[in-house]
């Protein structure tokens, strides 16, 4: 991919590849009547997404000498609530999107009923894999993760941002009332907070000190949302060839983004200034987080 | 309610207000942008069920000499579950209901999407109910607790018994190979596990022996198997004036059920065997758990 060193591209495929064993041995075949149920969790999460999140659990983790059995089941976890979030927005009451990553949206594969099913049942699955023993000894350390999580993706994180995200695409009132600090807010609590527990559960697992979890927090916050305001860029800017999607879609269906707010220049300028100061963030670390800040870099350069 | 002695109503009373005095605590109104998302949490669970699930959470907790406060956390995080399944169970691609309790089901009142989103945020509230350190000082209960209720409610329990349901209801295929034995299964994990995590949770919270939680959970299975075969039965004998809703709609519908396959004697024969096993079950608790041995003889006799 443009913008990644040899390194990160080669550590993402590798985390790529161990995250897809695990989930899929997580989420096994069955052949009792609910079989279509684990297929349809199958087909949502085994389908060859970015896994930027797993990436970033394995990738701090590491810096805090977890073992990498420990950090898998954490990653995916995350994969799978971020799946039944994709699976939850594709539905047609939702996004009405009949496509993901080049293949049919999970409820045109199967059926909206089963598609609702799987994502309630990706969810509540991942919230298992983290509360058993063999993702850490510690209960202590369990509960931790439990609680960060459901935090991260409830009421007021993600979920909670996606709420706002459908007020504001459908009723002008919402719209209006949609600043910088309020666009910020909803992106946050959208993608930001399980970004933010992607980064911070390593720390967790290897029983970290509060302030260098605080430290992975910060760079998060900062990495996403200048992800997200790149993300706003490519689709202005981006080839759709590259993206693997077309452009123009923000402006065509009146969604107000960071672009539409702040114009190319200053949304570009912005995203600069948050990867530098995510990578500020990262000083206790010195050398340790150099994948990290890899990372940071990565999301301002990509292209897609 | 008929079939109720008076200390058992009285009691059932008494736990449905305080539940409902809890969840309104735990699912605040906002004024923040996602207000629309709390209103439909609450609106969902605030709604006057028969709160059975809480009640038997409450009932056992108060056999271990746990808080009532943090029995009051778990008895809400478990209607927060039952809630979010009814809430997704209403909608359109699933059974299609626009009636929840003599009042416009979510998604009639606020929309599908709202509806869907309140059920995924009511589930992972659930589990952040559970893990917070209010529910229990030792992380080890609190992970007990979200174990349990994620095995409960996720693809081997809850959803996947949903799934089975929705499968038999649409295809001949699923629906002829239903015997006795496959909607027995269907049931203990549509209904039943989330039953035995009510009557369970309270001895987890009390650390209770291993001996009296099995024993609990054995009740809870001959419980809830009694208590839909009931249901059953209601439906084709019932009045539709005490029940509030119509009778025959399992035979409208074409659906197995305990009736269809055993005929009226014999189904109401099995379900008096079961509330009888139940009782069996409580020996070890003596006149502790007199209240589960009057609940086990309303299943029985209830006319709605």
């Amino acid at each position: 991919m443009p913008g990644m060193t040899e390194g990160l591209r080669a550590e993402l495929a590798d985390a790529t590849n161990a995250v897809e064993d695990c989930l899929a041995r997580l989420l096994p075949e069955v052949s009792t009547p609910e079989a279509r149920l684990f297929d349809a969790m199958r087909y949502a999460t085994l389908n060859g997404g970015k896994r930027l999140r797993p990436f970033l659990v394995l990738t701090t983790a590491r810096m805090f000498n977890v073992s990498e059995g420990a950090a898998l089941r954490v990653a995916s976890a995350v994969e799978m609530v971020h799946s039944y979030s994709l699976v939850h927005d594709d539905l047609p009451a939702m996004d009405n999107d009949d496509m993901r990553r080049g293949r049919p949206s999970c409820h045109k594969q199967f059926d909206e009923a089963t598609a609702i099913l799987a994502g309630d049942a990706l969810l509540t699955r991942s919230f298992e894999v983290l509360a058993n023993v063999s993702t850490h000894p510690d209960p202590a350390v369990r509960i931790d993760l439990v609680n960060a999580l459901a935090q991260a993706s409830g009421p007021n994180g993600m979920v909670g941002g996606q709420m706002i995200d459908l007020l504001t695409e459908r009723e002008n009132s919402a719209r209006e009332g949609l600043d910088v600090a309020a666009i910020t807010r909803m992106h946050q609590m959208k993608t930001g907070r399980l970004i933010g527990f992607s980064c911070t559960a390593g720390a967790i697992l290897g029983k970290a000190p509060a302030q260098l979890r605080h430290a992975l927090s910060a760079y998060a916050h900062d990495l996403g949302l200048a992800f997200q305001i790149v993300d706003d860029l490519l689709d202005v800017e981006g080839d759709p060839g590259e993206m693997g999607k077309s452009a123009g879609k923000d402006a065509a269906a009146g969604k107000v983004t960071f672009v539409s707010l702040l114009g190319t220049d200053r949304a570009r300028e912005q995203a600069r200034i948050l990867s530098a100061q995510a990578v500020e963030h990262l000083k206790p670390f010195d050398g340790e987080a150099d994948r990290l800040r890899d990372v940071a870099a990565y999301v301002l350069d990509r292209r897609s």
